[in-house]
C-alpha cells in the first residue's frame, strides 16, 4: 500500500483542550476527530454553506424541544433568518406558547413517583414538569382565540401566523410563534390534530360550530409551492417525526408538478433514532436520495445526538460565524392572507403553481 | 437477609429449548426469563387481559410496518376484533393500499447505491424497495377517488372508511383498509397531511376545487367521544409517533369533558425509541400516568424491540390463546356517515358528548 | 424503469398469521418481510449454512445472558455441538455457575428502590435480582477450587475446563460450564479479570500465594492456533463486548502467522449497540471485512435485537431444522492439559503453529 | 395544586444564544434546560465536586476514543490530575501508542467499500482509517519491547507503566501512556488479552518463551487495595465496557475485605448504551447502588451521548473552572516496582490490605 492511497488523504487531529474555547472553536476542532463529534462539525459546515448559498431553508422540529429548553434558540434561528420556514409538531408550539404566556416548565426527575405527580396534577416530560391547570388554561386560551376567527378553513400555516400575531400583541414576549410572526416566517404544523393546540381548537368548536377547521391538505400545496417557486432548497431537521417527512414530501411533490427540482441541495439532521428499524425518523439522508427528497450531490450531515446538546453548540457557533446570506436568499413573506405571498407574489389558491 | 425477602418471590427459569415450540409456548417460557424477552411475554399477557376484560381497544401504528411486511397481521388483528379502533400514520395505510392494489414491495439492501436507485426511480425504505411509478399511480388513484366525493370536509376517519370501501369494491383484496371496512373498525389518521395519501388528496384538489378537505379537528372530537362513551379503554402502540400520542390525547380530552375516566386501563407498547431524549415516541408508560393518559393501576408492558420481530410472535400466540371477548366489549360501528354511530347510537356532530 | 430492474428481483411477502406456528415456521415467514424480522431469519439461515459446511464455529457471549435466563440455551448449543468453541465474559460463566450450584435469580423490577435492595443485600441486573450472600458464597467456592490447583499459570481456557469438570462432579447439573466440560468444548474468557470469577481467584491468592495465575496471553495463542489449524471458521456473536473482538482477533492473528486464512467464512451477530459511535460492540460485519476479520465473501447477518428474544427463536428453530454437520467438522478436543489437543493432535506450547 | 408543590421548585430556563460562548458558559446554561443537555451539565458539576472533595478518582475508558480523536484530552486529564487512575481497554492504549509513535488515523467514510479497503490493507473504525502495515509494525514494536523484559509475570498496571516509560524515552511525545508515565498515574487494562497489545505480547512469546505473562488477577488485587487504602473514591466512565465494571468491582472487592467503604462517593458516566437490555455497559448508576458499587447517597450523573461530543465540552470547561484539589487528594505513586506504592507506602504483594 502506498502512502498515497486515495483513502488516506487527511489524518485526524486529536482534540486539544484549551481554556476558554468558544463553541465555534470547539466545532472547528471536532472537524478533525471522528464519530459524532466530527458529524456535529460537519453539520455546522453544512449549515454555513446553506447560508452562503442562494437556497431556501426549511427547519423541521420534533421531539420535546420547547419543553426541553430550546425554544429561545429556535426563536433566535428565526429572528436571525438562519431558516426561512419552520415545520413543527404541535407540542413544540404549544410548549412555546405556554412559556410565552408566562408559564414555566420545571426541573424534574425521571425516577419520580408518577402517581404522586398525577395526584398533584403535574405532567412529566422525562425530567421536566409542568402544571396541568396551566395547560388547561392554555387550551382554553386557544379555544378563545379560535372563537375570534371567522369560521372557515385555515391552513395550519395561516392559523399559526394569526396565533403568533395574537400572542405577540397580548404578551410582547419572544418565543417561536412570536418570533415567526415578527420575522414573517411561515410555520407549518401538519400533525396539528395530534397536539394540545388541536385539543384547544376542538374545544373552540365544542363551544361554537364551525370553529377549528384546519386545511392540512392546503398546507401540502402551499409548502410544495414554496419549493416550486424557489427550486433550490435546504433541509434542517431536529428530531425526525412528521416534520422531517413533511419537508421532504414538499420537495417530492414540487418535483411532480415542476420536474427537475431534484431534492434538497443541503440536508442536515440531528436525530437519536436509527435507520435499521425502518422508521422515517431514523432514516438516513442517503436513503432520502433514492426518493429524490435530497439531491444525490447534496451536502449532508447526520448527527446522532440529543438536540439539547447539539443545538446550543451549533447556534452559539453560528452566532460567531454565520455568513451573510446572499441578497434575496431569505424571501419576504406576507402571511396575513388565506394564501401567502412571497416577495410580493401570491401563491395560487388551492392549486400547484404550474405553467399552463 | 431472609430467604423470605419480598423482593425474592419468584425465581427466573432458564429458557429450555425443545423442537416444535409454538409461538405461545415460546412466550410462556419467556415470561420467566429477563429483559425484553420477559417484557414481550408480559405484553402478550396484557393483551390477553384486555381481550378478557370489557374494554375498548385502540391500536396505534407508526413506523413502516406495512412496507415492512406486517400489513396482513394488522388486518388480521382487525378482522379478529382484537382491536376496536386503529390510529395510523398515513404511510402505513398508503403502503397497505399499494399492496392491496396488487403492487409489491421488494427485498432490498440497506447498503445499496441510492443514486442508482434514484436513476431507476426506485424508492428505498431501509432494506425494502418500491417502484416510484407505482407510487405515482397510487397518488393518482387517490386523487381520482377524492374527486368522486362530494366536496365537503371529511374527518380522516370518514375519508378512510370510504377509501377502504372503495378499495374493497375495486379489488376484493384483504389488507388493513379493506379489513377495517369489512369489520366496521374506524381508522384515524391525525397526520394524514404528512403522507402520500395527503399528497394524493392535494392532487385531487389541484384538479378540482374543494376536494381534499380533511377535518382533523373533527377526528380529535370523535376519538375522544369514543372514550367518553366507553370510558374503559386500552392502548396498544406499535412504534410510537403521532398514533401513540393521539390515542393518549383522546383519553385526556375525554376526561376533561367527562371527569373520572382516568386513563387507559391497559397499555402496551412495542417501541425502539428510548425515554431519555424526551420525545413522545420513546416515553414510558409510567410517565403517561402523570398525565392521566394511562391509569395509575393499569396493567402495562413496554417491549423494546422491532415490531417485525415482536408482532408476528404476539399475533401467532394470540391465534392460539386469545380469550373470547366479553359480550358487547367489541362495539358495532356504523361508519358510513359524517359522524359515526356506535352500537346504534350516533356520536354528537362537532361536539363532545357531555351531559347537559 | 423496466419490471426487470435487477433491484426488484424478489417481492416481500406479508407475514400471515396462523395458529400453532412453530419457531422455524415463524422464521421462514420472516425471511420475506423487512427490517430486523428479516435479519433474524437471515441469521437463522447463516447458522444453518455454518452447520452444513465444514467450518469451525466460534460462539461469543456478552451481556447478562445467563442472569437473563439464556444459560440453558447456551448449554444446549454446546451439547448439540452447534458451536465448537465459546468465548464468554466472566459474568455469564459466573451466573451460570450460580444456578448450576442451585442458586437462583429472581424476577425483579427495574423501577425498584435500589437503596432498599442494597439494605437487603440484593443485587440487581436491570429487572433481575440475586442474593449477595450467595454471590459471596460462590466467590468463596471459586477461591476454594482455585486453591486445589497446583500454583502455576493456567490459560482461562484450561482453568474453565477444570472448573467445569469440578462443577459437574460436584453438582451433576447441566449448565454452560458443565455442558462444555461434558462435550469437550473449550471456553475462553479473555476478560476474566473483569468478573466475579476473577474476584474469586484473587481471594484464592489472598489465602495462598501463587494461586490465580491466569495466562490470558496464552489464550490468544491457543485461540489463534485453532484458526490456523482449521482455517475455515465461523463466528456467532451475542451481544458484542470482548468476546466479539477476541474471536475476530483470533482470525487476524492466525492470518499473520499463516497467511491466506482471510477471515471468518460466516458471521452472524445479535446486538443492540449501533455502529455510529465507533465502538467494537456495535461495529458492522462489513467494517470487519476491512480488517480481514470476516471474509469479503462471507455469509453474514446482523440482527438488532435483544438476545432474550432472538436466541430462543433461533435455538428452537434449529432444534427442528439444524442440518447434520459434515463428518469431522466438529472436532474432538482433549482439554485436560495445559495445552489442548484437537482430534488427537496437540497444539504447540506458547507458540503459534507455523511451518518451520 | 399549590404553586408551592415540592415538585415545582426550580423552573427551567430556555438556553439563550450569544456570540462567543465558552464551553463552561454553555454548560452553565445547559444546567437549566432538560434531557441530555442538563445531564451533561450535571456531569460537569459532579466532576467539579469530585475535584473539590478528598476522593480518589478512577477514569474508565472504553469505545474507540483514541482512534476517535480523544487521546490528547485523555492525556490532558491525566497530566492535570483530574483523574488518579485509569482503567482502559487495550484498543485505546494501542491506538494511543500508534499516534505517539508518529503514525496517524485518517478521516474516512462509513459508507465506503470495505473490500476495497481490505485490498489496500486499510482498517476501518466506523469513519476512521488506519494502515494495517503500521499496525503490524506496532505489534512488532510491542513484541520487541516485551522481549526486553525479564520473563516473569507483570500486572497489566506494571507492564503498561513500563511500556509508557519506554515509549516516552523513545518518542518524547505526549499521549495517554506517556502522560501517565510522566504523571505517575497507574493504568490498568483488565482485558488486555482482547487487544492488539495482547497480540503484540503473544508475538513476543512466540519469539521467546516466558514473555508476555500478564497477571490480571494481580490487577484485581492492586486496584481493590487502592480503594481499601483511600476508601473515598469516585468513578468517571466513558463508554462502559470492561473498564466500567472493573472500577466498580474494585470498590465491591475492597468492601469485602474492609467493610464500610460503601461504594463510590461520586459517579458519572458518558454512555450510549441503554439499561433495558441488561448489559453492564448501559446499566444505570442507580442499579449500581444495589450492588454497593456506588454509594446510595452519591452524587451521580449519566449522560447519554457520544464521548466525542461530550468529552471535549467537559474538558474545555474544566480547563476554565476545575477547582484546586485538596492537599493530598491526588496521591503520589511509585509505579516502578512489581507492586506499586502510594504516597511512599507500598501495597501488599499478592494480598489484600487488611488489618491482621
Amino acid at each position: 500500500m502506498a502512502e498515497t492511497s486515495p483513502f488516506l488523504r487527511l489524518p485526524t487531529e486529536a482534540f486539544k483542550v484549551e481554556a476558554g474555547l468558544r463553541a465555534d472553536e470547539i466545532l472547528a476542532r471536532m472537524a478533525r476527530i471522528s464519530f459524532q463529534g466530527r458529524n456535529l462539525a460537519s453539520a455546522f459546515q453544512v449549515w454555513r454553506k446553506m447560508l452562503a448559498d442562494d437556497v431556501f431553508i426549511f427547519l423541521g422540529v420534533a421531539g420535546a424541544l420547547s419543553a426541553g429548553g430550546l425554544r429561545s434558540i429556535l426563536a433566535h434561528l428565526i429572528t436571525r433568518r438562519w431558516v426561512d420556514c419552520v415545520v413543527s409538531t404541535g407540542a413544540n408550539l404549544y410548549h412555546d406558547l405556554h412559556e410565552t404566556r408566562g408559564r414555566r416548565h420545571y426541573i424534574g426527575d425521571p425516577q419520580t413517583d408518577d402517581a404522586a405527580l398525577q395526584a398533584e396534577h403535574i405532567d412529566r416530560v422525562y425530567d421536566t414538569y409542568a402544571r396541568e391547570d396551566e395547560f388547561v388554561d392554555n387550551d382554553n386560551w386557544i379555544a378563545d382565540f379560535a372563537c375570534t376567527l371567522e369560521p372557515r378553513a385555515y391552513t395550519s400555516r395561516e392559523l399559526l401566523g394569526r396565533l403568533g400575531a395574537h400572542l405577540w400583541h397580548e404578551t410582547g414576549e419572544d418565543g417561536i410563534l412570536t418570533a415567526a410572526y415578527r420575522a414573517g416566517v411561515p410555520i407549518f404544523c401538519p400533525a396539528i390534530a395530534d397536539s394540545s393546540i388541536g385539543m384547544g381548537l376542538s374545544q373552540g368548536r365544542h363551544r361554537r360550530s364551525g370553529i377549528g377547521q384546519i386545511d392540512v391538505i392546503g398546507d401540502i400545496i402551499e409548502s410544495a409551492n414554496l419549493v416550486i417557486r424557489r427550486r433550490r432548497t435546504a433541509s434542517i431537521v431536529l428530531g425526525g417525526g412528521t416534520s422531517k417527512n413533511f419537508i421532504n414530501q414538499a420537495s417530492v411533490q414540487a418535483d411532480f408538478y415542476s420536474p427537475g427540482i431534484g431534492g434538497h441541495r443541503y440536508a442536515l439532521q440531528v436525530i437519536t433514532d436509527v435507520p435499521h428499524f425502518g422508521g422515517a425518523s431514523g432514516s438516513s439522508l442517503r436513503e432520502a436520495q433514492s426518493w429524490g427528497k435530497v439531491a444525490t450531490d447534496a451536502d449532508r450531515a447526520t448527527v446522532q445526538a440529543d438536540a439539547t446538546i447539539a443545538l446550543p453548540l451549533l447556534a452559539a457557533a453560528l452566532e460567531s460565524l454565520a455568513p451573510e446570506r446572499p441578497q434575496g436568499a431569505a424571501p419576504k413573506f406576507d402571511l396575513s392572507g388565506r394564501v401567502m405571498s412571497m416577495d410580493g407574489v401570491p401563491f395560487p389558491d388551492g392549486r400547484y403553481e404550474v405553467a399552463r
